[in-house]
């Protein structure tokens, strides 16, 4: 198909196209000629994907690239390219020696501590944004979080494929698209909560 | 102090002051004179809030305008300002007559569906990018997720401070910035599980 097919099949206008095209997020189409490429159901696939990432999940290109580029060269192991995948999420943070907080939240859980860990850091950076905002979690919150949020996990890993590239894919791109899925559920319980309480 | 010190103490720099002045997310000094104007500690908190919004939760300048608006101005009822603030808070969703994927979710977990609340539409959007990144989320998996989630919100109504004011800045802040604390939380636990199956 062409450009404007795709773009039809889609709903990404030719410009958008044109854009993902150069930024390398969507991979060329077979050339026909100086100015025109045929397009097949890889292509429509693949921007669903970068439209998900960037409209719902709320990456920037520069992070979707990253997130895509693990998924299109995962490397041998599951564990490696995850950790290279949320390196490409947010919130991005810099590197640092300790994570006082996190280490903290960490130990107390009886959870693996380990400072290398990008989601380490992310951790630090948000207990600390939060403290910063003046809602701070006290240990109390956090054993009341942390086996709930290790029981999703421990599910979320069963279902994992168990072939290594699909793995890493459905890892890398599960953890982007399945964060804004949790974050709604919270925000449900919450006014489900409220409803209740007020009427009842 | 002078717009100089409020940079010494907060770390954002000078031109960014200005632009959280000229944007209207921070509120203005004490005028001196004509270029000067007298800061404190008022504004040194809100510019640790505004940078935690921004730079840890990944809210943009407007949707951070956006949330800090229903936080200054909340309005008489906890339920509606919250509602309010999700309006702010990504993904952003266009309205619809319907959310079939969200309703039949909330209707298995024995929730109240309102179509109107913005987070049933934040839901159906986040499920359907989901299926469109090529990780959908079935049944199975929505009935494991939605208790514990329910539990976490419980826990965090609890929470909840009793005056109206500190309550509703309470549950907007709070909502914003520990969705990074619980997104950390779980991809630390996929983590912790992925080493002792690996290692173990």
């Amino acid at each position: 198909m062409l450009i404007s097919e795709l773009s039809a099949r889609t709903g990404a206008s030719v410009p958008t196209l044109k854009f993902y095209l150069r930024e390398g997020l969507l991979h060329p189409g077979e050339s026909l000629s100086q100015t025109r490429s045929a397009y097949d159901e890889t292509h429509v696939r693949r921007v669903g994907v970068i439209r998900a990432l960037t409209e719902t999940v709320g990456l920037s290109v520069q992070q979707t690239r990253g997130v895509l580029e693990v998924v299109d060269s995962p490397g041998p192991d599951l564990y490696t390219a995850y950790g290279r995948a949320l390196g490409h999420l947010p919130p991005a943070v810099p590197e640092s020696d300790d994570y006082p907080r996190a280490r903290a939240v960490i130990e107390r859980l009886g959870w693996a501590y380990e400072p290398k860990h990008v989601a380490t850091r992310q951790l630090e950076q948000a207990l600390a944004a939060a403290e910063a905002v003046g809602v701070p979690l006290d240990d109390e919150r956090l054993a009341v979080y942390g086996p709930h949020v290790h029981a999703i996990a421990e599910h979320d890993l069963a279902r994992v494929p168990r072939e290594p590239d699909a793995a890493i894919s459905y890892a890398v791109l599960g953890t982007a698209a399945h964060e804004p899925v949790l974050a709604a559920l919270r925000r449900l319980a919450h006014q489900d909560i409220a409803a209740r309480t007020t009427t009842g």
